[in-house]
């Protein structure tokens, strides 16, 4: 007797897990690893896996099975069900978009990113903006396609492709409720804190100290490193699968804090993608609910955790350990003020919790009327740096400080920024739900135990993979729809503190 | 106009290429980098796309285009000719396996090699041994499959997948000549070297600093850094292509040279690979000639050239450089003595050039043994001590310095060893040609110029590709047929030569 449609569907699928695995290993060393001059090779290897990854997952086989197991699903489990809907749903995805244009768009970014390069080595935007003009083309025509096969509007198809179930009406909501409250509570906190600046730190950090300093916190926060590796790279970043996590950072001698701070953001990536349901881990339904979701995980423990008082309890003391610093500028609520200190900044991964989505929401409507032929690429440079005045008050000297600053574009990835804005809200939601439920964390946290808070995110995020979607999933989370408002009431909350007494006063 | 049959085998086969690239990538990420526990994890991957390149190259597309390609062939270069004969004995050799097994060796060896490992660090052959008795049952299967399919003994057709060409009756013509000669060989050199032992070269020498003398080296070898790496590893290898060649040595900081001498025999891999013909690299016509020209490539430079008094002229002043290290012990003839002493040792990776081939031998006979179902893989400890007691004289006090000192079983490399004795016969054949053509060979290895060394071997070795059979290629660059007479007489000329002069005395 052969197996069932079902049960090949999850052998096909195991295998193309594999494929992602090996694509994700081959993407980590040409960031870590290869030389430079290998980059012609590495993307020829990409290719080919890319292009037979993508003929199996629309190979009649696939369809005929996917037809065969959905006419006949009784039987099946909730996950073998949600499974089978993730199946089809990364089919659709993938049979929406011709190969010719896949290929085309390939090379039209991959002829952008090295003028995106070029551009910012000399801060001349029109070096790039031929290349730009022609990648926004093939991703308007990438966007009707999917959106025509997926009934959704063409800049909701591109969203659906990084964060499934996200739409333009929720990005909408959320952004208005931040570009609404974000701009006075910058005014206020700045105002508080100007009065008080914290005593400057000043030292030289090692990499090799830095690192160790990065292992001994990743190791209590549950990172397992017989499964996973910390190395450096140009951006930090999150490869591989839960079987073998590549978290990247990047140390600066100077700055004690970029370089660990960036190892923890990745750090809640992978602690996300090793709490995903292990016994569906090759299956789509063992997979994240889409980059909104991941940025929650990784700024929760980054802006949440690591950027409170509890946390620092916890680093102070190792610091002393590592680097033997001692002195007034060392101690806990010196440091607090260097990890929550606002400024309105230029660049977007240099942000604070405080003006970061206002970088998102800038980008967000910018590549908007970009895709919407409201706005051409040669007048993006003054639509950015005058929507950076509007929002942050403060303008680009030169592109590179400006709409030069992000890879994104240039390699096609419109419709990713907005889970930067909404992984932040998403995470003080769940946030709000877990303190409730773990009425110690601070203390746990004090203390460098990060049971309580991954036993809960593990329960009720981690361990739903893709078996319900990211409204479902918050809903049964928190007990509420996604919202905006425990965002901002942190943030007034966080970031005035001082303010009722400070007015007493 | 649609492409003619031969040029669509050209882009089928320019995609296994890409697909060989990935995989090769994916075992160097495995032995240098990959996390311990990550081995499960890479076995699937591995497997997933070793099963899909072998049922790319089996597809009954390919098989129609080869025929397609071959009944209409006028018109095609010799090259092109070769490539296809090339393409057609590739996709032969993988018909004959089936996917399945294929698979399960591909997660027998994954296995494997993680247990021996653990093993090797541990000191204890048991934790292996169930591993390997997986391994040599899969291997005995699929040669068995393979020499019905090709018309070999099971064993000749598992030597015919390393090394074309290269049949038992060559292994074992050579092998008697080594055995006849080499044992009395060894003692009376020495025989001769006791009485005047060299001064001990004693010291510690970081890592860091071999490290870069191994770089200095390679790159006057001609090494591309902007286009492959040295790391580090258990055991020293090369993977990669041409493109992106990885290689790999392991330092000991109490011994200057094994190291040293690791990363030049490896390197002397790589520029073979380098060498190849580059417009056809992306093709079978471009691949190396197999595994035993491969390995007289390496041991041309390990042994030949680095093993030199030419070369240690150069090497004298690098060593003061990197080491600061002055004294009688440094001077070029104690290290020259050093280099070329001769030892009875354990470990086949550390021996000289003169009992490096018993061990191979010893190897050679178990392997054909366990395949054939005359040795038990409880008993391969036993019979290995046994063997090298006989052969060598010397006995392994326990198994990291007996059987589990090579990797080779471990990933299912069986029919691979008798390669590098046959490759050690071919360099010294090539060098007796090379040396009558480059007459001021030795003067430009004096001064660490590798030009003459490169330029001869580019043009009658590596640039030849797989255009030819090895025993063509070897005819054409030195006249003769494949022969040990030329490997014992340098023996002789190079071990025995204080001889005479110290008979007279």
């Amino acid at each position: 007797m052969s197996a069932s449609p079902y049960k090949q569907l999850e052998q096909e699928f195991k295998r193309l897990h594999a494929f992602r695995g090996a694509l994700s290993l081959l993407r980590w060393d040409a960031a870590v690893m290869m030389p430079r001059g290998s980059a012609d090779v590495r993307g020829e290897q990409l290719a080919a896996l890319e292009t037979e990854y993508h003929a199996l997952l629309t190979s009649p086989r696939i369809t005929r099975l996917l037809d065969r197991a959905q006419a006949n699903h009784q039987g099946l489990t909730d996950w073998q069900v949600a499974n089978l809907r993730e199946m089809r749903r990364q089919r659709d995805h993938a049979i929406a978009t011709p190969v010719s244009l896949i290929s085309r768009l390939a090379k039209a970014t991959s002829r952008a990113e090295v003028h995106w390069l070029e551009a910012r080595q000399q801060g001349r935007f029109e070096l790039f903006a031929p290349q730009l003009e022609e990648v926004v083309q093939l991703v308007r025509d990438k966007a009707a396609l999917l959106g025509q096969a997926l009934n959704l509007a063409p800049y909701d198809a591109l969203v659906d492709e990084f964060s499934p179930g996200i739409t333009s009406a929720d990005i909408e909501t959320t952004f208005k409720a931040l570009s609404r409250r974000l701009p006075t509570l910058i005014r206020e906190a700045i105002a508080l804190q100007d009065p008080h600046p914290p005593l400057p730190l000043n030292g030289k950090f090692t990499p090799a100290k830095q690192r160790a300093l990065a292992m001994e916190i990743m190791k209590a926060v549950g990172f397992p490193f017989d499964r996973g590796r910390l190395d450096e790279s140009e951006h930090p970043f999150t490869e591989g699968v839960p079987g073998d996590i590549r978290v990247t950072t990047r140390f600066d001698g100077n700055d004690l804090f970029s370089g660990l701070l960036g190892a923890l953001h990745e750090t809640g990536h992978a602690m996300y993608d090793l709490g995903l349901p292990q016994e569906w881990r090759d299956q789509p339904v063992g997979r994240d609910r889409g980059m909104a979701l991941e940025e929650s995980q990784s700024l929760l423990l980054e802006m949440l955790v690591c950027r409170s008082r509890a946390f620092v309890r916890y680093l102070t003391p190792l610091l002393a350990k590592h680097f033997g610093l001692s002195g007034p500028e060392w101690d806990p609520e010196n440091l607090y003020a260097h990890l929550t200190r606002v400024r309105r900044g230029l660049i977007r991964v240099d942000a604070d919790e405080l003006t970061y989505p206002l970088h998102v929401l800038l980008r967000y409507d910018l590549e908007k009327k970009l895709l919407a032929g409201e706005l051409a690429v040669r007048d993006l440079p003054a639509a950015w740096n005058a929507g950076m005045e509007q929002r942050l008050g403060i303008r680009p000297t030169s592109d590179v400080e400006g709409c030069l600053q992000d890879i994104h574009w240039a390699v096609g990835s419109f419709g990713y920024f907005p889970s930067y804005a909404l992984g932040a809200v998403i995470a003080v939601q769940l946030a709000e739900s877990l303190r409730s439920d773990v009425t110690d964390l601070d203390e746990q946290l004090g203390r460098g135990e990060f049971g309580g808070l991954f036993g809960w995110l593990r329960k009720h995020v981690h361990g739903v993979g893709a078996r319900v979607s990211i409204h479902e999933l918050l809903k049964d989370a928190t007990g509420k729809p996604l919202s905006a408002v425990p965002f901002i009431r942190y943030l007034e909350g966080k970031y005035l503190e001082g303010a009722a007494s400070s007015a007493a006063a």
